[in-house]
């Protein structure tokens, strides 16, 4: 598996740069026969877009997802599908200026180290952008779930919980919130709060983190395969792996850390179903024991820094390590956690996609 | 990469169960001419023991490695690498009333959901005996990193930070207390504490969990694969893929999304020595920007649930869905954050030996 | 690793199918700072384009590559390069007779049995025209060995050796003179008669099996990972993975097999330049010993079927299983070896660059 | 996948030298509930064991295997298998002389060249004592596969059909005389012969190469992966990833090159069974078409060069490139082709296991 390939059987390869020709990715692995078109793809890729609303980059794209393979008559064919979608507002002088600097918090000096080259513009590889061809892959993941009779039922629902210091409230989680709202916040009387938190914040030139819910219901046990490849091992790897994640929990997350055994242990009861999901009479695991589904709930979070990209004046340095003041303007997020919801939530999909196909390879009810 | 295996091009596999005849692992990607003897390992697979005190698991073994293939007169050859340890203490028996009840908090009711078989004896395959495979080739990922130059300067140490609710202070780290204690601790004024409320727990028949940080340093910046092998991505799968692990953090974790980027931002001056690690003014980060090191040290932290195994009588279900009362006695951890210490230093090695392949393949100094 | 991905650490993954808006290739893996250009690809893709000769399939492409990502200001990044070529000479039309009929010799029984969907349009996914998208990566794999001082002295030339019952005279073999035929014919004496088959074949409605002969010189020793992914193993599976090649030998092949050992050794003799590779008496064994280059030329065939789409009526059934009588017309190749060996030559660039960084990954010469 | 490791889902991780320790495989990917004992692997072991008749090595070894994990009360339970063979005839002291020179024919220059270090007891990790761990694999991937109804009808058998200039006579294939002669040949009729010739060979210390035939019938169709992990390309790559193959050929290999395409189609009528497989009118394909199982039988042949390893004097070089004459004497086979039987049969079972727990990841029939 490469470098920018996610998944062993349902698997994408991501490509592209922030202001090159396109950006797009290759979804491997997909069953034939899944109804697939671009109309399948492109809400997704709307609700993650720049431009959407004013806490969100302003950068114009429109975001237009092409399919230039792998479907016939509006079913895949099981043959790699690959999603291209043209960047139009690229502003390549917007970045002139960084050509030689290291932003803070930004991969800039660490990825020069490593290459020795690096296409500064918006980030070049490593600038949120990117993160559309997970989304387009992430679509084409909740297709074909949806295909299959045993994963139709899943749902997948990534909420903002937290904004800087201002918290929504986990028990008011709901769903048909989250698009009501620009924030995708599924705890609507938290939205004002945060509102005010962000306008404060753009106001000083500053930026602020937050923390995404993402939340699956509907999905089968069985699925994730230990030792390694676990399903929380891989949700874990899937959220740092998006930018600005600095942490991970499930179900319980570091709050089990500080329990007793006794107030941890999810308890289980004859279920009247006759579903071992609905034997337990918590869920303080989220969904996932011995790195396997157990048909509860799935529950996740990833914390997300502050955009490091802020007008605030900062020390840094450039390429020749001498010294720079610099004070970054420009069309970005401010805060990148927002438009982090779809992009995790598009991950679950891929995640669950992936698992489902290597339960369907490996099991034996004979 | 098959499920029971961890690593790209320096990677391992493992096998075997709780009480079956023999664990072990099989390194593959190991260059060759690394100096390597079961003594390099043997001391770090002393350190995860159980029966090593009376806070871990009594079972009575010697976990004694034998190297069955790929070292030649003292050195590596470049051939798969296996490492045996045969199980003494096996007592099947001791497992009898567990064959068909799931225990509460444990992996048995996801696994017979999967696998529709189970070998219940002392968790099987889900056991934490199986982190010794881990322990074993993380032995040859550290031998193998101090045989090159530049890697030969990484320090890799983990302790205990937090058990139940009592917790070390950060500031007074010091890696040489960690082994001088029974619970890893690197603060040894938190030990006393920690000791009594284990105690208190033991006594009550109940277990705690605990938080373990792992600190890595002299790792060369240009580490790590973006977009989805980032080091913080692997670091991250790799924690959660631990028995127990809830949660995650690199760098400043949660506390990351509860800050402003101007805060968060690790900005830099000019370093004196002209190298890029001394140039960060903080460490906010851990070490990781845009999924490659910086040089800086690298920080994580792993959120571990408290034992599930409890002798408090707990309600549950047998294989059959029918309700049953359980009071798991026998030879447990009463907190296996402890013994987790070693088993994720022993990962640390591995991501970066793993990693450190992988650049040594990609890089164009030229 | 995914099924339409080849490569380990310097692999490409191919989508797109001959009738369907566009084909194409993201190379992962590459490192950065090799120099890299549309002008470099597009000549290789020209060779190998329909339409360049009356030997070959008539179809109109102009086969023009666009590199949408991985390159920055004419040189790599060290991220994902895809290179897109859009169709232009789609005719769907052309094949909707055999939409419901299984061509022989043809994939498409096999894949409809597979999938129970098939893009029927000359071929879809199956089509020659997917190793455009082989050329296109190897084309990039070529650039980045001879960035490389080590690399940079390999030279591979593929050639027709035999066609029909005509065959080249191997002791004759002239790099100069494979592009100046339109049969890429390594001995030019061989040239008249293989058109006077080809034109006789043409005339009948009939088509031609043939031999293509790699050879790649300048390899450096220690190439090739044992013990299942070996050199040989690999251009073995390379060749065979070529629409319609049935053998492959490596070095002398078959007629190894009828050797003596005293004959078939390659012995050794000090080499007066100090180079194991000068120290051969002999090549019987095409370069490869153990699955390792020695440094000695690696040579390599493949036999290619006949096209299966010839005007000849046959029988076959349709997809009902039902009898249908059949004549292919269309703008097919009266001999599919013709045009394999560019595409040989792209996948031996292709093998040589991922061992290449292989080696780099794993040697110790400390 | 790593260099020891071979197949995607069912796969094997294979470890140990000829004069170590131990041989074995880790077995990862096998379904739960597959019946499995040690005694379904002892005889195929038997059957490649040196020392089962004169005319291979005489080594004496019982090749005793021991499952180590992953099967629990006679059934196997989704995790990985690891099988053990302990070394018992270890002569390390043999090979004393060879410690500096390389064989003629061998691996030992071009592993010098790659690794700089080499186990030179008994040709080390390249030794065909490695093949032992395959032919545990393939006992594991035969009885996998013998567990599902859909392919408990598979058969494979290999046999010798050509030893130096002696060939069987195809047409005369009797898969129970296999087993019934020491050569592993299917025609009685040309054993006399073939024995004859060894015996011959052996006197003059001189050594043969030969063809193995594979076939395997009652293979479901769909099996394999376009466009680059092809049933075909993945043949190829197994046989010709086994020590000594030099060439590989399906179906017609070689001589479809010669053929006209009306010759070579497979032609097709209306099965009055209604199976797809019963259409084809001719098996020129090897039952392969477009890398896919047709249904039809799989042919392959691997042409297998003489033992490089004889008596008669040879020239060669040793470590310091120094000129050295060498007689082998030792423990040879006079010919490796006949051991190659058992494994090659070993890898078609891995390589149909693999692709079948594909087929079912990837089918879609709803």
């Amino acid at each position: 598996m490469n470098s920018n390939t996610f998944g062993r059987l349902f698997s994408f390869t991501s490509f592209g740069e922030s202001h090159g020709p396109a950006l797009g990715c290759v979804v491997d692995g997909c069953p034939p026969r899944v109804p697939l078109a671009e109309a399948d793809i492109q809400p997704r890729l709307d609700r993650r877009r720049p431009g959407a609303c004013r806490f969100v980059s302003q950068r114009g794209e429109t975001d237009r997802a092409r399919i230039l393979s792998g479907v016939f008559e509006g079913k895949t064919t099981g043959h790699p599908i690959c999603v291209l979608v043209e960047n139009q507002d690229q502003r390549p002088n917007d970045y002139r200026q960084l050509r030689d600097v290291f932003r803070p918090g930004h991969a800039d000096a660490a990825h020069a180290a490593k290459y020795g080259i690096r296409d500064h513009r918006g980030g070049g590889r490593s600038s949120a952008r990117e993160t559309l061809a997970r989304v387009a892959a992430g679509a084409v993941a909740r297709q074909m779930l949806g295909a299959f009779p045993e994963t139709a039922g899943i749902r997948v629902a990534a909420g903002l919980i937290a904004l800087g210091q201002v918290r929504a409230d986990p028990a008011k989680w709901d769903d048909s919130a989250i698009d009501a709202n620009p924030l995708f916040c599924p705890d609507p009387a938290a939205v004002p709060a945060m509102l005010a938190a962000l306008e404060e914040t753009m106001r000083g030139g500053d930026s602020l983190g937050g923390v995404v819910e993402i939340r699956a219901s509907g999905v089968p046990a069985g699925l994730g395969e230990p030792v390694y490849d676990r399903l929380d091992a891989r949700i874990a790897q899937a959220c740092m792996g998006l930018n600005a994640v600095k942490g991970v929990e499930i179900g319980d997350g570091f709050a089990a850390a500080r329990a007793s055994g006794s107030a941890n242990n999810d308890q289980m009861r004859r279920p009247a179903s006759g579903r071992l999901e609905d034997a337990f009479l918590s869920n303080h695991a989220g969904g996932v024991l011995g790195g396997v589904s157990t048909g509860q709930p799935i529950t996740a979070r990833a914390a997300i820094k502050p955009t490091p990209s802020i007008s605030i004046r900062q020390e840094t340095i450039g390429k020749d390590l001498g010294n720079v003041e610099i004070s970054v303007a420009g069309r970005h997020d401010p805060a990148v956690a927002i438009r982090a919801a779809p992009v995790l939530e598009a991950m679950f999909w891929l995640i669950l996609a992936d698992f489902f196909l290597l339960r369907r390879a490996g099991e034996n009810r004979g």
